[in-house]
């Protein structure tokens, strides 16, 4: 599959980093931003863009929770490359300081992506206008389309249609429930109520169908997708990046450097940390359910295999 | 999804059996057995039927490999089932004694399905032939069809066509190199070249796409799935069998009991032999390679995560 106006993003630390707090160090994420250089990716998302609180402290939460300017500019600077990947950030409703934003051409991030679940589209689109205005690329990521009431969804789109600031909008499976004849059915419904935007599609692999759904999701016309290295992601994890490029054919990627970042970095991590498919998130996925109940489950080593008390307990009237 | 037609084959044994060589226990088969009964699975292949040799010892492999008339009793005769599915086997050309082979109506198997390269095409329909003969369902699974040259699969295919004792034919993505217009691509090859024959298709999980390319089977008319409890099969493993119920959402099928061996059987099973897809396993199906390089590099635990040297090595001039 080849269309020139495709586009990856890779938001391997961003959405990895929901599964350590944001806590990688600095030499892996400059090894992460080194492999998206040399292979060629359009976009790196290299965390969230939020604010410290009481619930949210620099001492719980790592660096790449907040992204300051210097951070990023210590990871930029770290390696010379022609074409470097968009650096991205990514803003949560409600936990976002905008007026401390710099102004694009100050800063190294050149996309805020803007997270929301459908009743806050009012207030994503107000994001989304203020970083416009200071000179990023937007897009709007509309969270749990599963699980949301149609006529609200629709009602979302067409207020994020009629939104100049939005570059993108984005089709976001947040519980890995979808088949692909959904994916199709959900993208209609985008590209019916929203029919002057770019679409976006960010996929979770807890039925084994994140490369597949992103897959229908270009046939069907999208062309800003979602990936990881590796696939790291929350839960059961995100679309393989690798496995994506593959099918992408554009010469103008290179896997060779992102399987060099996974034999030298992701292998070591991986006995830290976990992701990717399991029984567990596989049950969560086909109930079309959040993934908390299972990653709860997933982190008591007593009962992190037991997933046919996990499907009785989640099916119990 | 739901079409009354679609069959669902569990090849758990006989796949799984390639991984250690047919060394499950009695109470392990006892089990999967149990679980395909409670689940309202059609066929059940526990294993491969094949003839001693100085090859291919009993010490050597397991009796899933031989699958003994008083084995298969002892499975069967273990648990009462109103809808028992069709036990199987397995047939590879060349290592086969016909001879040996007792009618249908005095055996608990009722369908032998046989695997053939294409060159072989013409001993695979013989064995066909011979065992409709003897009473038993017949299928004939062209394996690696991705590697082999077209006029040659075409030739193959108008002759199992014009064979009437071949019940089902078989689209085999062996080296888990399909994407899911390359399943579309081959299956209309299939129906135009083979038009009276009903069809199957399995898949391996390479590049995590076992369960969506038998998704893409379906919607282009496959009636006859296989799959695997937990995915297990050689290298990347299979179509993961109750991934695949869910999506079926045929009321005779129940995806609970599943789960349950899972649960007692295959978690303890995951900690001595590995099966499902990793990074190595990825690139082997991309390359559109036999899995051998690949499985070759996973028992070396030195050098079973160096997916990158495996990439650079596969790919060398």
């Amino acid at each position: 599959m080849y269309r020139k106006q495709i586009k990856v993003l890779d938001c391997s630390i961003r959405d990895g980093g929901l599964i350590n707090n944001y806590h990688f160090t600095m030499d892996f994420v400059k090894a992460i931003y080194r492999a998206t250089c040399d292979a060629g990716v359009d976009y790196m998302e290299i965390g969230k863009k939020l604010c410290e609180s009481e619930e949210y402290t620099r001492e719980d939460y790592g660096r790449w929770n907040f992204c300051d300017e210097e951070d990023l500019r210590q990871v930029v600077e770290s390696y010379e490359c022609e074409n470097p990947p968009v650096l991205t950030v990514m803003f949560d409703v409600g936990r976002v300081d905008i007026e401390s934003l710099l102004p694009a051409e100050q800063s190294v991030v050149g996309m805020i992506r803007t997270a929301c679940y459908v009743p806050d589209i009012d207030k994503g689109l107000y994001l989304a206008k203020r970083t416009k205005d200071l000179g990023y690329e937007t897009t709007i990521n509309i969270m749990a389309s599963s699980a949301v009431i149609e006529t609200e969804l629709i009602e979302a789109l067409e207020q994020a249609n009629e939104a100049e600031e939005v570059d993108y909008l984005y089709l976001v499976d947040s519980y890995g429930a979808f088949y692909s004849e959904q994916v199709t059915s959900y993208l209609k419904l985008y590209k019916d109520h929203a029919p002057n935007k770019e679409l976006g599609f960010h996929a979770h692999n807890n039925q084994q169908l994140a490369f597949s759904n992103t897959q229908q999701a270009i046939i069907d016309g999208v062309n800003l997708l979602d990936a990881t290295i590796n696939g790291i992601g929350r839960g059961a994890g995100n679309c393989n990046l690798e496995l994506l490029l593959n099918f992408l054919k554009n010469p103008k990627f290179d896997v060779r450097p992102l399987y060099k970042v996974i034999q030298e970095q992701m292998v070591g991590l991986r006995k830290q940390i976990e992701w990717g498919f399991n029984d567990i998130y596989g049950i969560s996925g086909h109930l079309n359910q959040h993934p908390r109940g299972a990653m709860k489950q997933r982190a008591n080593a007593e009962i992190r295999d037991n997933c046919y008390d996990f499907l009785i307990d989640s099916t119990a009237d």
